[in-house]
């Protein structure tokens, strides 16, 4: 294994990473070059831009994930059936010809699941689970990476073998920026007040769906029992609430969440009240899921 | 029992009619003065102006149903609380106090509920259901009145004994036009297509939860399942077939639902393909409710 570049290519950001061949991240770079940003025809460019500071000789290994790899980004590297493991994923990754200083440049599939005869997909998301069953040396448990659009991933033997999505931060932004209930909201959500959070989380359990719970923030305010203060975290209870209802939650087995500390603290918050243990891993999972499957690609059991 | 001039005076529009002592519609007149288009202080003036054209008598009854008696209107007349008949709403309507022309003019509370320790209330829907009560000679029922916030009520005895109030046509419009999805929907709904429509009904009952089940409208159209055009219903599907889900649904007795055809005639196609009868009161139940409080308010039993 030799030393490695990862990019974390998303719609709104690119990030990119130096990996040494253990594992440790040598140096690390952003940019808001992400795919909605980047003209058209201008991929090599921006890639050669984001590398060049590592001076990478040619043949040196590049891995690419998130929406980079979409129909809408460099090119698309088709989605990978659930379940899959990590050799599964490193069998499907699409390698770019003739990128930029001769580089080996592969960029990650997506996953793709299906329910009810309704497909789901995800991209970008796999190698942060691939990074966290690594990092927590875990080969099963139920990985949640809210966002959003939250991911929902049933982990068995090393495989991801399902996953649901749920639009649970872009809803919490359109009930909170646009629906009746902006009218009563302060403009800025403040920190967290846990109390009302948890009332959130437990009338959403007991309304048994959002459309009706939510508008518990309007009759709340009105009636004066929350203060005007209080209700962006009751409406984040409520919409976090609503995805943990739907969910058949594990007894006795820990629920791995990955993503941003801020908001798995708030994951973490509502999965205690209901009598849930929750583990944390950071957004280093990315760099480390690219590089867990670095080696993968050069060591293949 | 005299004449009546009733007025359904909601946030946006203003409609006024004069009512024979029989219950007939003698004369309708609309304006676009919902109460968030009254100045300050100009609503006996709209008032006069609405009634005006029918030279009423000094003392003559005027009764005014929806949001005009909120805390935003023109006086607040306050929540009725459920469970409640014809003559609690009609002991509890505020009289407006020198009111233009010497007329004796009402103002309908609306009805508070609670669940689960939260309120929730209506405002104007109250009158739509003692109208269909009164019309279709009913004295208990489910009645489904849907719209931008749409509500359940559960009467019995000719009492509304408790209401659940549904977000659902202001939730429909943001993932419409606010969310990602919109990039994919077409810009107008066009007509109806049933299939589509039904396959969202279906699959919302099968997601568990909205968050979940509206992120199908991407990767049905990303997979080429269902056309761009039929997005629309498809969502309509989604968002009806979410309240019909978290809903215990009767069996071997008939939904009445209230509302304009266009919208009902969707509750009642989904309705039907769960099993369940509904049969549908016009927007003409907003007159005949607010005759029949006049009746009763005029002939107590």
């Amino acid at each position: 294994m030799h030393e490695l570049i990862a990019l974390d290519w998303g719609t709104s950001s690119l990030r990119a990473a130096r990996i040494a061949a253990d594992g440790t991240v040598l140096d690390e770079h952003h940019s808001p070059e992400g795919i909605l940003n980047v003209a058209a025809g201008a991929f090599p460019a921006v890639f050669a831009a984001a590398v060049e500071r590592w001076q990478p000789a040619p043949g040196a290994l590049c891995l690419a994930g998130g929406m980079v790899g979409s129909r809408q980004g460099w090119r698309e590297a088709p989605y990978c059936p659930c379940p899959s493991g990590f050799a599964d994923l490193v069998g499907r990754i699409t390698w770019v010809p003739d990128a930029p200083g001769g580089l080996r440049l592969g960029l990650v599939p997506g996953l793709q699941a299906e329910a009810h005869g309704v497909p789901d997909v995800m991209r970008g998301e796999e190698t942060q689970i691939v990074g966290a069953l690594d990092l927590l040396g875990l080969d099963d448990g139920l990985f949640v990476l809210p966002g959003t659009h939250s991911k929902w991933a049933r982990v068995r033997g090393r495989r991801i073998e399902g996953f649901s999505t749920f639009m649970t931060g872009e809803v919490y932004a359109l009930l909170r920026r646009h629906s009746i209930l902006a009218r009563t909201l302060p403009p800025e959500d403040g920190p967290l007040d846990e109390a009302a959070f948890l009332r959130g989380v437990g009338h959403a359990r007991q309304a048994g769906s959002l459309l009706h719970a939510a508008f518990s923030a309007r009759t709340l305010a009105l009636f004066g029992q929350l203060d005007a203060g209080a209700l962006p975290s009751y409406l984040s209870g409520l919409v976090i609430g609503e995805e943990l209802r739907s969910q058949a939650l594990p007894t006795g087995q820990e629920v791995v969440l990955i993503g941003a500390p801020a908001l798995t603290a708030r994951y973490q918050l509502a999965l205690r009240s209901l009598g849930v243990p929750a583990r944390t891993a950071g957004d280093h999972a990315t760099w480390h899921g690219l590089w867990t499957l670095a080696r993968t690609l050069e060591s293949p059991r």
